[in-house]
C-alpha cells in the first residue's frame, strides 16, 4: 500500500513535519510495509521558510531584522533548493509575526513589516532572482508601508516629514518618493502567498476582520481602515498597481495586514497561496501514485474546506479519483461540511476527556495512536468487500 | 449492507438500547440503506431486566421491595416473552444496587439482598419455571443471605435467635433452619449470571475486592471477609452446594457481594453471564448473516477483553469471520489489548476537549457523530480496495 501523508501543522502544538512523523508512526503500527510518502505542508504562515527549505534540499539564512514593534528580533529567510531559478523564500511571520509582538505592546496602529522589506533585500542580495513571500500568522496591519521602506521608499506627509511606522500613521500620508526603491526589484520575480478571501479596505477589510486579534479597539480598527483606503490611493497614484487589480478590494491585498497591497505596488504578484507553495513540492506526482492519502490539521471545521490545507490536498486528490482520509486535533462546528471538498472521512485523535493544555501537550502521542486507529477502521473496510 | 449493532450501555450515561439507537443514527447518515439488525446487549448489571424483557418481546413486572438498607424501594422483574419455559429476570441492581444505597448509609457489612428474596417470591407467584438473576453493580455483601432470609430460611446464632440484616452478621451464625425455604424452588430452574471472575473468600474474594468500593474501611473488609467464610461453611453443612462447586473459591460465588454463593446452595447454577444471557437473544444468528458488526462500551481499556460485552460480541463474531468495529466513549489504559479478542478497530467519538460532565451529558449526540465518522473511515476503506 503506497500512503501519502499530506498534512498541515497543528498550530500551538506540532509544525506540519512533526504531523505527518506522528501519523507515519501510527500507520506503521498497522501496516509496518506500507510505502509511505511524507508530505508536510504549509500555507505561508509559521515554519514555512524552513518546511520549504526541507522540503527542497535548501537551506535558511539567519538574518538579524526589525522585528514588528521596531526591535531588533533573530530572523531568517530560506534558499529554496532544486531546479530553475533561484529562489528565496521570506516567510512575513518569521520578522513581523503576532508572536513577535508582547501582548502589552499588540497596537495594530504602530507595528510594522520593516522586517520583511530587509529580508527581501537579503535574499536579493543574497542573488535570488526570484522571491516567495509568505503571508499568515501577521502581528502587523501597516499594508506593507514598513516593507516598502525598508527596500528604499519614502512615505511622507504634507510638510515633507517622513512619517513614523505603523498603519495609523498612514491616515497622514500626502505622497510617496519611490526614487529610493530597489532597483533589483523589477528585474526580480516577487510571488505573494496569500489567502485570497483577504482583501485591504472596508467591511471585510484587514483591519476590520483582523484588527482586533491584533489589538485594536473597535474605534481604531475604523481608523486604521480609513488610514489603509488613504495608503491604497496614494499607492496607486504615485506607484501603480497591476492590471486589473483594485489595491482595496482585490484578492489578497488585505494580506498579512495588507502587505499583499504594499508589495502589489511594488510589483508583486499576489497568488493564491496554494498554487505558490505547491508548485514547489511534488503533490500531484505523489497523489497520482498513492493508493491512500491521509491530511491533518489542528483543527476540522467550518473554515477548513475554505482553502484550508486538508480541503486543497482533496480536492487535488480527487483529480486522481483516490481516498481521502483527515485527521483533526478537534472536531469543531460544521466540520461534515468538508465532505464537499473531497474528504472522504475524518477522525478526531482525543481518546478521553481532556482539557485544551492536556491536549496540546500530548497532541503526538494523540495523534500516531488515532492514525493508528483511523487506519485499522480503514483496513476493516478492505476486509468488509473482501 | 447488513450490519449488527450489539452494544454494551454507556455506564452513566446511555442504556444499551440508546447506545444502539445513536449508532444507528450515525450509521444511517452514511448507508441510509442498510439492514441493521440493533442487539442492545446487557451484562446482567443495571438495566437488565428492562433491556431482556425488550428484546424477547416480554414486560416489565412492578413490585416494591425492601431495599438494600431495609427500606422500600420500587422495583421490578421481568417475564421474557418468546418460546420455551415462562422465564422471569431478576435483576439484582433493581432492588440491592450501589445506587439505591445513599452514601452516607455505604456499610457493605448491613446492606441486605432480602429484596432479591422477594422479586424471587414474586417471580414464582407469577408463574415463573426459570428464573435468571442477573448479577452486577450490587451494593450489598451479605452473602446472599437476605434473598435466603426473604425466601424463608431463618438464619440462627447461638442461642436461637435470628441474626440481623447484613453480612457482618453472619460472623456470628451458628445455624440455617432452611425448612420454611420456598418448596417451589426445587421445583424451579434458578440460573445466576455471573462474572466467572468473583469468587467469595479470601484474597481475591469480595468483601476485599469490592468492599472498599461499597463503603468498607480496610479493617471492615476483612472482618466482612472472615464473616462470609463462616457462612460458606455454615452453607454447605446446612444447605449442601452443588456438585463440584466451592462456596468459598468456585467461579461466581462472590458474584454481587456473595449473592452467587446463597443462591448455589439454594439450588441455583451459577454460569458465565454471557451464557445466560445470550441465550435469549439471536446473537449468532445475527452475527452469520452480517457484512459488519458494531459493538460499543463507556470505556474501552485493559478490562474490555476480560469478559466485557465487546470482547464477547467479537468472539463470536469472529466464528463467522465478521468484522468487528467497536465504539467507545473514552479510550483507557491498553486499549490496544482488546485487537487480541476479536475487535478489528476502534474508535473514540470525543470531538474536542471536554470535561467528563460535558462528556457524559453530550454522550448521545457525540455518539451518533462518531458512529457516522467511523463509518465513513470503514467505507474509504471499500474503495482502496475496488
Amino acid at each position: 500500500m503506497r500512503i501519502v501523508i499530506a498534512p498541515s501543522g497543528f498550530k500551538e502544538s506540532l509544525t506540519a513535519d512533526e504531523v505527518a512523523a506522528m501519523i507515519a508512526r501510527g500507520v506503521r503500527r498497522v501496516v509496518p510495509d506500507a510505502r509511505i510518502d511524507p508530505l508536510p505542508l504549509v500555507d505561508g504562515g509559521e515554519g514555512s521558510a524552513a518546511a520549504l527549505a526541507r522540503a527542497t534540499g535548501g537551506r535558511l539564512v539567519p538574518r538579524r531584522t526589525t522585528g514588528p514593534t521596531g526591535r531588533p528580533v533573530p530572523s531568517h529567510y530560506a534558499v529554496m533548493g532544486g531546479p530553475g531559478p533561484r529562489t528565496a523564500v521570506v516567510e512575513m511571520a518569521a520578522t513581523a509575526g503576532l508572536r513577535l509582538v508582547p501582548p502589552d505592546a499588540r497596537d495594530p496602529g504602530r507595528t510594522t513589516t520593516a522586517g520583511v522589506g530587509e529580508l527581501i533585500r537579503a535574499a536579493l542580495d543574497g542573488g535570488a532572482r526570484r522571491i516567495l513571500v509568505g503571508c499568515g500568522d501577521s502581528g502587523t496591519s501597516d499594508g506593507g508601508a514598513g516593507a516598502l521602506r525598508a527596500l528604499g521608499a519614502r512615505l511622507l506627509d504634507a510638510a515633507g516629514n517622513d512619517l513614523p511606522d505603523g498603519g495609523a500613521a498612514l491616515a497622514r500620508l500626502d505622497r510617496i518618493d519611490p526614487s529610493g526603491l530597489d532597483p533589483r526589484l523589477r528585474r526580480t520575480d516577487l510571488l505573494v502567498a496569500c489567502n485570497p478571501w483577504n482583501v485591504l479596505c472596508g467591511e471585510n477589510g484587514v483591519a476590520r476582520v483582523y484588527g482586533p486579534q491584533k489589538g485594536a479597539t473597535p474605534g481604531q480598527a475604523v481608523m486604521l481602515d480609513g488610514a489603509l483606503c488613504r495608503w491604497a490611493d496614494v499607492l496607486e497614484r504615485d506607484l501603480g498597481a497591476p492590471a486589473g487589480l483594485d489595491l482595496r478590494t482585490g484578492p489578497g491585498t488585505g494580506a498579512s495586514g495588507g502587505l499583499g497591497a504594499g508589495l502589489a505596488a511594488a510589483g508583486a504578484r499576489l497568488l493564491p497561496r496554494f498554487e505558490v507553495l505547491l508548485r514547489h513540492v511534488d503533490l500531484d506526482g505523489l497523489l497520482a501514485r498513492a493508493d491512500l492519502v491521509i491530511t491533518a490539521e489542528g483543527a476540522i471545521d467550518r473554515q477548513t474546506s475554505r482553502g484550508k490545507i486538508p480541503a486543497e490536498v482533496a480536492r487535488r486528490a480527487k483529480r486522481y479519483g483516490k481516498p481521502v482520509l483527515a485527521l483533526a486535533g478537534t472536531i469543531g462546528p460544521d466540520a461534515h461540511t468538508v465532505y464537499g471538498s473531497g474528504i472522504d472521512a475524518f477522525a478526531g485523535i482525543l481518546p478521553a476527556p481532556v482539557d485544551l493544555a492536556e491536549a496540546l501537550s500530548r497532541s503526538a502521542e494523540f495523534l500516531a495512536d488515532g492514525a493508528e486507529r483511523a487506519l485499522r477502521m480503514v483496513l476493516l473496510g478492505t476486509a468488509l468487500t473482501a
